[in-house]
């Protein structure tokens, strides 16, 4: 995640699913996926796969409970890991049967004993898509009495509705929206919002209508269905006019919400109900209502059917990772302060190297830089230094900030300071100011001048900023390595008597220094403040190393003497 | 993942860890960070937190084979998750005890028979941090002889290496680089390369010299340690230049890599070694080499390690979600093929009504919008599309290609081509072209002229379009509407005898809506190309809404009579 908030913490008490599917395994991947820390209590072991459950292992009940909550016995002398870790959210899955229930919720009763539960999202689990029973049929009572009652949502499907519905009014089946209301009707009063899923009932715009009128507090919300003011959005698909919807009716206790959405044909669903209930979990252990939260997790899920990949022979798992990218930049550490920098460093390092350990630097570490080729270089570098202002006024007129036009401008006062170092290097090798100033700009000039001038007509401030900053980071790097060098015992770099000295100094200096700190601090910001897609880090890559081969090129035609001037 | 390639399958083999931070719970969120898909057979599950492991249920060795491959047996008919599901990397943890390796063991070999078996990485887990025995003394002879020779890689750590090699050199120990490197070239003998780990070693730069100058075939990979051509990113961390250091020795069989990184001073360190066998193995399955991927596999770890937040009491969990952020965008889907378009008019859904269900269009469509009012808006227009035009060249400029400079183009001859519709109006209600040319411009027309301009200055090509975008839906949505309003039985729409007939079919006929279907896929293509981050997005959505509410205004001034035009 991009902040540094720690993530909060769902806890799962559910099943495994040996081939990753469903439960806690599902659960866990949504939980990631969402930002949120997991931890889990596997309540039993099912070997299966993506065409059924092929066994099922379940656990002792005490250890179930030791699990989630160890009691401070005198034996164990064990520390919960409830009291270890605090809990933003709670979802139960499978819960095998009624011992492994009754475990649980005492459990979590003697732990919360005078203190707030965390919010508990039930997915009372009966039967797998496949057929297989995962809860003991003597078990439901224990459900609904004792789980029910803590929750603070539950979300049956339309089989679990039937089941748990018929235990107190028997033979009642789901077939229309309206059963549906019914069914969230009668389980409500159980103690717990009910969310009832509708992903196998038919339902159509129409039918919402008519639901609409028929109930007095009923809202409807819709997701990817073509709202008004939406005609372009339906260019060349028809089909979505009058799609074949999927609903699911929420009752807070007589507040009804319609949860409509398309219909996807998919066979990609196991661990549909895993993946919902944990959603909806994530969403409220990161604050959300509990409506806005149902409304997440429906999402959540349904994209993880639409873009689910195939997986296995049968009904495949969904896409739980929809909604992720990775990251490029490496998070800032204490040992890597600047991640953004270093990499563009590293991406281009032979480049990099051959700039910042340019045979111009060599000899003039030394001081034995013929001086034809320094006084090129020099009133070169007094032209493209204009070209360096003007693109810090071209960066200031695309900032939205006055802070940045201030730096911006700043900059280019720093630069207006370091023509004066140019001019007294002149002066000392006996050229006037008007000769300098009518020194022809040579190819390698115009080009890098021109370059920064086209990147920032270009693209924005960013872009921009990618293309000033080989200038600035080559000569700190250049002026701090030389005196580095500089310092070792009998050194190549020699300071005392070097014709260049003022040069080195001015580089390596800390007012020099001072502007490389600022323009670091810049950039890592910037990165992580919007961080780049790999496609626009790519495009930083290429800029950024760009300039460090035209700074590279400077030196070249310094040290071939100027064969390239032609024009003015 | 952005990308639609089905995720890489990585199968963990391991325990269970309560708390989240350890055993599958780690592998399995590893894999989901790093993209891939994770199932799993469980054998065994722990009760622990992050101070320790306060109990062990081990699964029976016939149901951890189970979970890993079902022998399709008269009785049970299972088919095996092996079987079912491809697997591309496989990754062993907590084995518990002898049965369970050796059950493991025939289950792969059993699969596998005369088919290439995934890499296999193998972490010896013997004892947890906290001191917990996690495999059965008696057991080691079974992992050296059964599992090491199956495995691509072992991953041993300093007490792991310690005892893995005294079963054949006993009272062997460690406590410097060299023994490191004999352990490893003791425990590849067994057939897979080995990694041993040195997080509990103290090492220096001068040991890993030592070591280079001491054994001939060595490799030395750094990361966040400071490279050559590096001294600005030193500035004001001298700490940054004699680290301490974590040093892993990889044998490939006498091929030695010293991976060398800073220290880490963290109590968030459980599940570390879960964590880097499970990103190894994820690298694997990506398709990496043995090399690379324990390089990614330790950064993962490292980074993990630094980033990580305070999770229980006592040694807390690595954050594995350190490289991956949200996608703030849903992917397309069929139900939604315009994720992206539809986000911009959800965001700024009052203000798009109030644009594309304006009195000026409703009044127009009925026929009965009072002719000063269209031939203000209709003169005003014909300046607002020389901006247009104008912008559209500016997006040329802008672009980095010959087909995005092509559909620029194309838009500024689309443009001009409209113009002929508003001289033909305009001779139609008797204005002449030298009075539309000299109508002065009004102040929205410059306001929202100018500002198509300023945005195209100031960002890149991305920016301007989200600028241009609120005219073409625009127009295009009105276009639709009335259209299908008209087609409703006694509409408010009047068509036949509409004085502004031809308008609306301009709107509503092929030519603009192919145009509108361009730029409605030029948009789309943009977000998934290059995904914008929150702040960008933030940027785009702005400029989006405010051109949206300059298109109103500009309604508004037709409306209300011109009461703004004070210059020309």
């Amino acid at each position: 995640m991009v902040d540094n908030e720690p993530p909060p913490v769902i806890l799962t008490i559910a099943g495994s699913d040996s081939s990753g599917g469903a439960g806690i395994q599902a659960d866990l991947r949504t939980f990631a996926a969402l930002g949120c820390y997991g931890s889990s209590a596997i309540t039993a072991l099912t070997a299966q796969n993506t065409t059924g459950v092929q066994g099922v292992h379940p656990i002792p009940p005490v250890f179930v409970s030791q699990q989630a909550y160890f009691f401070v016995d005198s034996l164990l002398q064990l520390s919960s890991v409830l009291s270890d870790i605090e809990i933003h959210a709670i979802k139960t899955g499978m819960l095998h049967d009624t011992d492994v229930i009754l475990a649980i919720v005492q459990a979590l009763k003697g732990h919360y004993t005078g203190a707030k539960m965390p919010p508990i999202v039930c997915d009372p689990v009966c039967v797998s898509t496949s057929g297989h029973t995962l809860l003991q049929p003597g078990a439901i009572g224990a459900l609904i009495n004792d789980v029910f009652p803590i929750s603070t949502l539950i979300t049956p499907n339309r089989a679990e509705a039937e089941l748990l519905v018929s235990s107190k009014y028997p033979g009642f089946t789901i077939s229309s929206l309206e059963d549906m209301i019914t069914a969230a009707t009668r389980l409500v009063v159980h103690g717990s919002a009910c969310l009832v899923k509708g992903g196998h009932i038919t339902a159509s715009l129409q039918d919402v209508e008519r639901v609409i009128k028929t109930y007095s507090q009923v809202s409807v919300v819709k997701d990817e269905l073509l709202e008004e003011n939406m005609e372009i959005l339906q260019i060349g698909n028809d089909g979505l006019r009058s799609p074949r919807l999927v609903v699911d009716v929420l009752d807070l206790g007589g507040d009804l919400t319609l949860f409509v959405r398309p219909f996807i044909v998919s066979e990609n669903t196991h661990g549909t109900g895993c993946t919902l209930s944990s959603a909806i979990a994530s969403w409220l252990g990161r604050g959300q209502d509990l409506k806005s939260a149902v409304r997440s997790g429906i999402m959540f899920t349904h994209l993880g059917i639409t873009t689910a990949h195939k997986i296995g022979q049968g009904h495949g798992p969904l896409n739980h990772l929809h909604s992720i990218s990775q990251l490029i930049i490496p998070k800032r550490t204490p040992s890597n302060p600047f991640p953004f920098t270093r990499l563009l460093i590293q991406k281009s390092q032979p480049v990099w190297k051959q700039y910042v350990e340019h045979d111009f630097v060599k000899l003039l570490g030394q001081g034995i830089l013929p001086k034809e080729a320094f006084i090129y270089f020099i009133k070169q570098d007094y032209h493209y230094l204009k070209y360096y202002a003007r693109a810090h006024g071209l960066l200031a007129s695309k900032s939205n900030k006055f802070s940045d036009i201030h730096s911006a401008a700043d900059i280019v006062l720093h630069i207006l300071r370091e023509l004066e170092m140019h001019r007294s290097f002149c002066a000392h090798f006996g050229i006037t100011a008007d000769e300098l100033e009518s020194t022809p700009q040579s190819i390698p000039t115009i080009a890098y001048g021109s370059y920064l001038i086209d990147i920032g007509m270009q693209g924005d401030s960013a872009k921009l900023t990618m293309a000033l900053l080989a200038c600035l980071l080559g000569y700190g790097e250049v002026g701090l390595w030389l005196k580095r060098e500089a310092s070792k015992p009998g050194s190549w770099v020699k300071l005392e008597g070097n014709l260049y000295l003022k040069w080195i100094e001015d580089y390596s200096g800390s007012d020099y220094q001072a502007a490389v700190r600022t323009g670091l601090a810049k950039v890592e910001e910037q990165a992580v403040r919007d961080p780049p897609s790999p496609a626009r880090l790519q495009e930083w890559c290429e800029v950024w190393e760009k300039c460090t081969w035209l700074e590279k090129s400077f030196w070249d035609a310094a040290m071939s003497g100027d064969n390239t001037t032609k024009t003015s």
